[in-house]
């Protein structure tokens, strides 16, 4: 079972989104997976098969125990009942304690398409009579990672300890980063724009580079680790 | 230095909105303090001198490191200059990490009135040329507990294991428990409502009981303890 | 037509979340309806047959004047148009002036699938040109009631005088309550715990108990009434 | 005792933001009451003494069962311990039901000031030991009335059938809107602009003309009203 | 290229609620364009045929550059990804720099399906790899106008010079507003009830009549012309 | 009259937090101004004298119209009505168009308080009957600039051009930053922590760096400058 899995809509966005804390984590002994939603096969830039070379290199890199793809269509990630099942059954296969999802507030619809199916998901992996195979299985925190739109975040986690590590994990996925800048977030800045990022979460958590995690619901914490 | 410390606006206040978490801390072996800020003068049942007693020995129920009083006038608990600079004296004394104090939205002029003396009282205690004794102390995280309003908790704390010792400090309070119900708070059935407030949490936080906490800004957390 | 309509999307959620309001209405005279979504078939313990025969139970113990089925797939409510034109056809058929429907933040996806399709369906059911059968209808009011999520509600209903009605209602779904804790709400303590909760909402409004709703938009009331 | 009381900051606020739902009360037999906080001093038109008899014509107009004078300093209207005392001394005299205040979000530091205010007055209204004359009361709800700022409502009275005496009790306030345009609410067109806020109400109210008010917390109601 | 583009779910819709900035648009030179996403055929009065008609008028009198017809099914407006592609390549085809959507919580079913409909075109019209026709295309603001709910604006606009002409505009649309009043927004009085939004929005914004439109996200803007 | 001020409760918080804007809007020819409200007398480090003749050189460098200095006692800046008349008096003297404001989130007291102070003084300015010398005086707008709190901004502001000069504004306040770190805000890396801000802001708003700042009402806007 793994301690975290972090859901990508396409190959690099947890290493952009929440690839920090993951290194932070599997650094610390925890057993840390990305699950890629879809092969990114709508970007601009890269081809699938190269992609997926990069997916490797960037797993390493974090020290991941496990990185998957789960094959839906990039551009049309959305909640439906058979992309649902089929997450349900990944989630039931490597039993995360916490998931962590992309924003509903993103502007890519994939993004706001993963959250929302996520939300299905959790529900059938838990559920003893769902069609879906594997033991049932109960995630204990769902977090939401920032993709490209402002959010109020209730956690910070500093991860100043791990920006070459981080840097290297991004600067893997080299087809989407190493040619032309072709938006915002598919541009050879993107490490120096997302740091940009860190440090502004960092200014509001009082260390120097931080990244922002939404929680829905009250966390059940102990007082003690306060 | 205290780990914790509470602001009560009464003398029962901290037992009825945060006891339960405030007992598992001391029951932990962490230093943990309530400073009341008036005597509750103004309660219509109890003396100021019968409820020094009872504070005292609902400490020692409690266990707590430390518990003090700022005799500001009950009723008229509100942010002023003169009023910061005692309860930043008093923070730079007992040096807390986290400072629990009630919510902004309460009811009860008091209640919302030390939310709002609190925040300057935190600015002041960090200032090195603020006209206050001792020496300059930077609170670490401030934390609201629920009075008498609904609240939007970030945190929730479990309960369960500290009930009893939980009922009994607020029972020390007989002054206010034991005779009429004068309202709501002030009623020998203070226990059992706020219980069935802690039953509320739990349902949501997937506990028996559980205390609420609202955190205004995002915290910094460790992500090995989530 | 109905006074009151409440929409469940597994058998026993309107019993559960809104059911002493309902039976406080019906025993004022009122003419109370809940439609069931689904016959609640991936549900762990019982089977649709004994459901019914429960349903049945518990609508004598509420004094329903109307209990239905739409026949929705458990585990897939959502707002589509076929699903919304079924309902829309319920709803001109039994004509209810207050809908109650499940709350959006609920973390079942039948609770927020089901929210969703309503708000399609009362639109269909006042469209004169819908392909939907009967006569165009207009609900009145729409209001949220809570499920498994903390809400903000807008209106209390102090439901202290139907405490054991409600709760004899409750344990009519036998199947669901009497056998093993499934979850935290397919358990033996159900009417233990909701009741925690009306007893937290009774707190606010200064009843003992109450049950909380919540309208998304502006009531126009009658001010005499307030 | 009062069934509903309105504090005005200056002597017309009443009748401008909250007036059709009191004259709809008055209508219906209830007892209606405006106690105006200052004197309107200064106001660009008018006088403290002409103000006075246009008031006592206005509350003619309205129906009123009683209309009074706190005497506080227009422009210096805040939260302040003296003020506090003095308006929960007249709240405990004429003991109201509802009381009708300010919006905290209205652009003007009296009408915020207004609500901040009376939050202190109602506490210590109900306080056996505050220093207050009179007999000790608690205010059943408090509702908030929109003056110069966009709100949220979650109540609207339609007010429809009072249009002519509600534009005859703000239209006795002739030193404000007979003479020159000094402000967007200070101006001959002032029915005609609040009527555009009424009708734009009415539209989301399903009525012609609605009045809104905004409640805090959760409204205890009975559901047969709804 | 258009400078504004306005998505009307209905043939009417757009007048109705944004029709007095698109005509100050169209006046001042820009180049403004109307995009109806179905023919209204489920509309109570009214034909397919007769309503392209007043399009066509309405426009003139507007002063539109553009008006066309995506022809999706009235009352099943939703994101679904084969509208979304029909969308994005009118988008590519027009090329409007602002794009005014219905908002996401109007009560009709066709407007917020519009708005989430909007939201996967405009990415996908700005992606390379997208199975769309036409040159990649993106939008600069995305704005939302208001239809039946209550909105929290950012902007306003002063739509007094153009009174007549907006009147005009939406009286074209004569099966509409000609016959029996069906319901709230198809009504003889649709002019003098929407006047009455704008009359409120004036208030706010210290004009005489203004339309209001939220932006989700924060407006880079130049600070010269605030 | 200036065309923007900018309300500093210390010297040096209108280059940190506003300063890029203020910049480009002076060398676009337009009047800008700062009125510090107290001379920082309570910072850990430089002098009051020191700190007169460093504001008059980040002033020459911005090239601002006017600046000046209202005198209040660092630490206690609030809401009183006696700084509110002095506040207004300098308002009517210099006669913004647009004024910025501290955010009333920050958790520095002086910035809250001096945000409460602006609404009360912006309302006296304009009364002609309030004891303010000079001529009455309605600010246009309002904007809040960000402290040291997250904050949702309204508005972006690309202040990538004024890079270098924004720098040797916030430098100019050499007793602050050359020295020893004292605190987040007072430190040799203001400038680089500040600039991750503006480059967070500038990811969303899709520019190199931005400044944001917040509107509490809607803001008139003329649409063809959209």
């Amino acid at each position: 079972p793994l301690d975290w899995l972090c859901l990508a809509p396409h190959p690099d966005d947890a290493e952009i989104g929440a690839g920090g804390t993951l290194i932070r984590l599997a650094q610390a002994g925890k057993k840390v997976g990305i699950l890629e939603l879809s092969r990114g096969e709508k970007g601009t830039q890269g081809t699938p098969e190269v992609r997926v070379q990069e997916c490797a290199r960037a797993a390493q890199i974090m020290g991941l125990s496990w990185r998957g793809q789960l094959g839906l269509v990039d551009g049309e990630i959305m909640d439906t009942a058979k992309a649902a099942h089929r997450l349900a059954a990944t989630l039931r296969a490597v039993r995360p304690t916490v998931l962590v999802v992309p924003h509903f507030k993103d502007r890519h619809p994939d993004h706001f398409g993963a959250y929302h199916l996520s939300k299905r998901a959790v529900h059938l992996a838990q559920l003893q009579k769902a069609y879906v195979g594997g033991e049932p299985h109960r995630v204990s925190r769902v977090l939401l990672y920032q993709g490209n739109a402002d959010i109020t975040p209730t956690l910070l986690v500093d991860v100043e300890g791990v920006q070459e590590v981080w840097a290297a994990a991004i600067l893997a996925h080299e087809s989407q980063f190493a040619g032309a800048a072709i938006s915002e977030t598919v541009t050879p800045e993107i490490v120096e724009r997302r740091r940009a990022r860190q440090g502004y979460w960092g200014t509001l958590g009082r260390v120097r580079y931080a990244e922002a995690f939404e929680a829905e619901t009250a966390l059940l914490v102990d007082p003690e680790a306060l």
